[in-house]
């Protein structure tokens, strides 16, 4: 027996006309690069998307066509963020940290009919723009730097000149809102076909108190950047609460706010001190290189309460220091590009107040329970579910109303689909009693450092077209300053010299980002193997 | 385009498994008749759920069919708000307050195939079954008061003697889960039958931290009855997010535990400080009564941190009162049976923090801005939409996924939903530009008492029947003890005499509850009437 209440499709289109609506005066701020802050209202935000959205069917886009950006986190990009899906596009940031040969065959796989792009990337993605075919490229945020020739429109000119009336419409709840690739364990780009219900349902679920929890008082900080995983879900979640957002700009947060990047000065106390910042979100390595500029200004930021720390494992250490030393309260949060991406959280039950404080550290470092919506389960490689008992390890499987299904143009795989439709991580973890999941190891080929992939078998691969190597394995260790850092062990056909590994760099240089090169070389005569054949990663991190 | 996501049905058994997997050993504290608090885990409340799924198939209960309860707030009744569903089938919660007619004529309109009754309401449901023709009764918490024959089972009985493993499958989110009948402004119960989509969305709609903002961490306590549109939601809301839960036991909460009604003694300020609420939930009326001997016992209840109120407006000085003496935050919400309930929450912005406390009590007594996915308007008779300023009255329309499109056995009216698909309230509203409402005036014709709804035409339609009445309007007049009483204005074919207003009542008795009949009744010449003919009920409270 079917009930009787209103069922028409949950879109982006109504977090966006609530926004307007209910919190019409409310401020997006973002960081110029001059230094100053451009502010703009809710309202005013909604005029612009409804000006983009003409553009945008103007360029002859049409419901399902995927538009992609190369932008950081700017009010631009959050009017793109609205404009494309809300007009039945599909909205696909593109990681402008990726290598222009990888981005270009992401793009074509793809099929990006227009790319907004912003200024502040023009040269980085000139070198892009001659691997791929996209017919249209809007810019914004000063043009100087674009190459002379390359076919550009500038934004404020379509904006300006754009009817400011647009009547939303979406179909269907199921139609494809968003496109994100994610580098994971196998080294090929995947990408992941998020829907309008996928991403509304998300919404509500990071906004339930117990997850992100923020509130329309809040003014919250996206270090995370928005071609990371939907940016974490921010733009749709703070816009339907009415929380003020603030935007850290047209270079990538840590590049600029980040002391040991930025120099003596440190914009993001700035930041946070002049905009009244209540909730921040990024990758630990962010915060472990704010901490000591941000315990100085502590007085300063005394406005913030609360971190979202997702990405990769927040040291409890460093959780005990944002905790107790600024009072800032850390939600430490576990998801995949794959899952919109929340997945887990590490917050304290009630159970847990009458721990010491040290016991709370560890609880809280864990990667913590499902938020409401997501079910976990562990399981062995034949696909046989383990117990909870904070001992047993094994892959952490997913299933939640906001996780891919497959990936977008390639058929379904048992390496990460189950037969009964959980997505296998690939995460190896224990999950205890009270359902605090905790990762014992990553994926095992990828390496994360400063909270972006780096995909070994991709590296791998790419040492072994060399014609001096004969093998190579490619190994995450541990990082002080980035978490984890690639290292190289290389079998070669002949002895080592000093110009060897200057060699192998500038041959890994043409394909991947600076990033990616391993910072060391060791040359073995053989690396150990598993049973089945394969580089037995542990052995070698053994006799390291 | 479709994306390519998990797309797997909205169920409340997902709610279920989460709160027993993630939140096993939480508790659900229940009031006995004795006083002594019963007290079980959400994992021992599991194994009897799925022992009750089992009792329902044997009873030969399918998906779709409707199954009733006649109780008030118990474990078992929040057994049967998860299995009943949770099997397919459709929980229809009886309001044990209306008279036995009217509750014969709901249990003969919804089908109701067996009716799970609390043996504190033992006395009463025997005068219910004269009038009803239901298979099967199954009585719990003592059968002794049962009036002999009646085909009565008992529920621990069947409930030990069931099989404890049951797979739960709810094939389509838009499966009917619930049913309950609202008496209207046409005075006729009509019922709401939600789904499974719309009450899973709704869960986590009032659960965001801006709405009831529930969190693993609180204690709480629904005063308001289960079987009051749907308990507003808390039974689901309270466990998904892994709340313990206090249930006033087994009869309605005012009568047993509000001080005018209890005697000396004070159960609510002792079942609050033995188990710790922090949050309550009920109608004004409830809290109006109780806080003298609440602001007695502030040290004693020193947990409460929260009251979600609505039902009724709440008087600003009663606002006041709880949040300034004795630090418990106001949560006033509106809604609607029709609307699952929630539709807004008056909490304050963060602009209103400036205010002084005064303007601030004044905020919080507006029934507030829609909660997220929530859309209201303001619309003349005509439909003619109207601004947002504060000043401009106009019927309040709704649009939510968790909002009736029609009435059960009913067609669609106009009355009732605007043709594009709104429901139409009947109240009587400003939204200022703030997205603030504040009803002005109610349904003309539905008056409130004490969190209950008299039907004023119910009562002139009865009065009509009697022999020496010639015409009769009934309107609400306010009243401090229960915030509105019924008066009848009565014209008579003779004389009245000192007997008529006692024959009166008791020509209304056999009919409605105690508290639906008249306190006061004024005979008059005529009754003033509005230019299409009705009872000017305006002009009748210009001369009263």
């Amino acid at each position: 027996m079917h009930g009787l209440m209103m069922n028409y499709p949950l879109t982006l289109a109504q977090i966006l006309a609530h926004a307007h609506r209910i919190h019409g005066d409310k401020q997006v701020h973002t960081l110029l690069p001059d230094g100053r802050v451009h502010r703009y209202s809710y309202a005013v935000l909604y005029g612009r998307v409804k000006r983009l959205a003409n553009v945008l069917t103007g360029f002859g886009i049409r419901p399902g066509d995927r538009v992609a950006t190369y932008a950081a986190n700017t009010y631009q990009h959050l009017e793109l963020y609205y404009a494309i899906p809300c007009i039945g596009a599909v909205l696909h940031p593109l990681n402008v940290r990726l290598a222009p040969t990888q981005l270009a065959e992401i793009v074509r796989e793809a099929e990006d009919r227009l790319i907004f792009v912003d200024g502040a990337f023009a040269a980085q993605f000139a070198a892009l723009q001659q691997h791929i075919d996209c017919p249209h490229t809007v810019i914004f945020n000063g043009a100087s730097k674009m190459p002379v020739g390359a076919p550009l429109t500038r934004y404020e000119a379509l904006i300006s000149q754009a009817d400011d009336t647009y009547a939303w419409e979406i179909q269907d709840e199921n139609w494809a809102m968003g496109l994100c690739y994610t580098s994971g364990t196998s080294g090929e780009p995947r990408g992941v076909l998020y829907t309008h219900r996928s991403m509304f349902l998300h919404t509500l679920a990071v906004n339930q108190a117990d997850a992100f929890g923020l509130t329309e008082a809040d003014v919250v900080l996206p270090l995370v950047p928005m071609y990371h995983a939907m940016g974490w879900g921010l733009p749709y979640a703070c816009m339907f609460v009415g929380a003020d957002i603030v935007l850290p700009g047209a270079k990538p947060a840590r590049e600029r706010l980040v002391p040991p990047l930025c120099g003596g000065d440190n914009p993001l106390a700035n930041l946070i001190a002049e905009t009244g910042v209540t909730v921040a979100a990024g990758v630990p390595t962010v915060w472990a290189q704010a901490y000591p500029e941000l315990r100085k200004r502590a007085q300063d930021i005394s406005s913030l309460r609360q971190l979202i720390v997702g990405g990769e494992a927040m040291p409890p250490t460093l959780i005990e220091a944002y905790e107790k030393e600024l009072g800032v309260e850390v939600r430490h949060a576990w998801g995949m590009t794959e899952m919109s991406p929340t997945g887990t959280l590490s917050t304290l039950r009630r159970a847990h107040q009458q721990l010491s404080d040290t016991e709370k550290w560890k609880v809280k470092a864990m990667q913590g329970r499902p938020v409401p919506g997501v079910e976990i389960r562990l399981a062995t490689e034949s696909g046989a579910e383990l117990p909870w008992d904070g001992n047993t390890m094994g892959e952490v499987q997913v299933r939640s109303h906001w996780t891919a299904r497959r990936y977008y143009k390639i058929e379904p795989t048992a390496e990460h689909f189950t037969t009964d439709g959980w997505l296998r991580t690939g995460d190896i973890a224990t999950i205890n009693a009270e359902g605090y999941m905790q990762i014992v190891d990553r994926a095992k080929t990828l390496i994360r450092s400063g909270g972006e992939s780096i995909s070994s078998v991709a590296l791998e691969a790419a040492l072994m077209k060399h014609p001096q190597v004969v093998e190579a394995a490619v190994i995450g260790v541990p990082d002080e300053k980035w978490g984890e850092r690639p290292l190289a062990i290389i079998v070669l056909t002949q002895q080592a010299d000093e110009g060897t590994p200057a060699a192998l760099k500038q041959h890994l240089a043409s394909e991947f980002p600076k990033f990616w090169i391993p910072d060391r070389f060791v040359f073995v005569d053989e690396i150990p193997k598993t049973s089945v054949g394969k580089s037995d990663k542990r052995a070698i991190l053994a006799f390291l």
